[in-house]
């Protein structure tokens, strides 16, 4: 029998952003939400709001679209006074210089199933961004959010597995000390940091992850134990649009 | 001749609210900015931007005025990523039982002698709010934001030495740590704890505090050298509103 939960992990993948409607690979790209992701954003914190989830503590990536859609979490369940910490290792997998490309544009340099191996395989490197080459090196990340990060842990590229090792660092260094106090933590993430974290928390092998996927703005909540063991998660229903909601 | 300075403090009242409009008595009662409030921030990022000067903290009290205020302004700057710390005891003077009341009204019920003296005494104390009075218990903060303050520092109404004597606290614990580092930090307070971070800055006088006036959304620049003494102050001009802008 599960122990008693002590602690809830809310997982929330950011809300639509333009390249997601678009299907490009985005990663370290800084796109900003659509209209619809803020609005799927709300969503979201009336469906916390609704099964009376209290939000104590918040994390989410450095990128706007992670952000942006915390902070519209937050407001629409009323509650921006929320402390939050926002961590370079919370963003999505770096796709290297697949950044910015289409599926189909991808596919027709690099061949069908050298993309295939890219989006599927838990150890595969997309090719790496070239700090040289005009047509990626906008991608490179300059500004002050990654000023404090060493040099050598900036990647130019990752495998998931990359990914998952860098996600395992921010869980131990603050996500499972803050869930010890035991409280209700919120990370608002993307596709790959919570799929690895997803990994970490229920044990997923590398060969099944790949596969698992995290919709726009649907709350996923764990019941954890003492030992931050999950004992049980919930997908949340959100309830319906209201009228002037919809776009 | 003064050290040449090693750090800036970035002090922004939050934009206009719907009691400042109204020229209420707002306290901890938490307002929301106007539309004109919301558009004040993006200004004042407008003239952050224009001078050069790139935030890398951030801090701004609980209460929605502030925490809006400081979205908007980090949105405007194009710098959601900057790391924020909320603290309740950067939160307006408590104006206890006249919170939510008109100057007139509060005339009418007390004398003007005694709101004069409330308004620009230093140590003068309101009415305290009264929990077991409906016209003012509504003002009592229950709500999570205040959980890890210890009851008996949680104000009831403030003189506005009370309210230096709990920002001198989170100046020790926080801001001049982060001043420390050497950056530029931004506070988004109100008009009576950047009045209290004013007089420790600058060592103003109990008696002449009282008149000092912070702009709603006007960024006031200090530069500070390494023991955290001002080299100079600058009022930032706010650069004209876009016509898209203008309410």
């Amino acid at each position: 029998m599960p122990a008693f939960f002590l602690s809830r992990l809310i997982l929330v993948r950011h809300g639509e952003s333009a390249w997601n409607r678009d299907q490009r690979f985005t990663g370290w790209a800084d796109v900003d939400l659509t209209a619809e992701g803020v609005a799927q954003m709300h969503d979201a914190a009336r469906a916390l709001v609704a099964h009376g989830l209290a939000i104590d503590a918040a994390f989410s990536s450095v990128l706007l679209r992670c952000t942006r859609s915390l902070w519209e979490l937050l407001d629409a369940a009323d509650c921006t006074w929320v402390p939050r910490v926002l961590d370079w290792r919370l963003n999505e997998r770096h796709y290297g210089a697949l950044t910015g490309r289409s599926k189909p544009e991808a596919e027709l340099t690099h061949g069908k199933e050298a993309v295939r191996r890219w989006r599927r395989g838990y150890d595969a490197r997309p090719p790496l961004l070239d700090a040289d080459a005009d047509a990626t090196a906008q991608y490179i990340p300059l500004d002050g959010r990654y000023a404090d990060v060493p040099p050598d842990s900036l990647p130019m590229g990752e495998s998931l597995h990359d990914t998952v090792q860098r996600v395992q660092a921010v869980w131990q260094d603050l996500l499972a000390p803050a869930l010890r106090q035991p409280q209700t933590v919120v990370v608002v993430g993307h596709g790959n940091s919570l799929r690895a974290l997803i990994k970490i928390l229920e044990g997923v092998s590398d060969e099944d992850i790949v596969a698992v996927e995290v919709g726009n703005a649907s709350p996923v909540v764990y019941e954890l134990d003492a030992a931050l063991r999950p004992t049980a998660r919930h997908v949340l229903a959100v309830p319906p649009r209201r009228a002037s909601e919809i776009l």
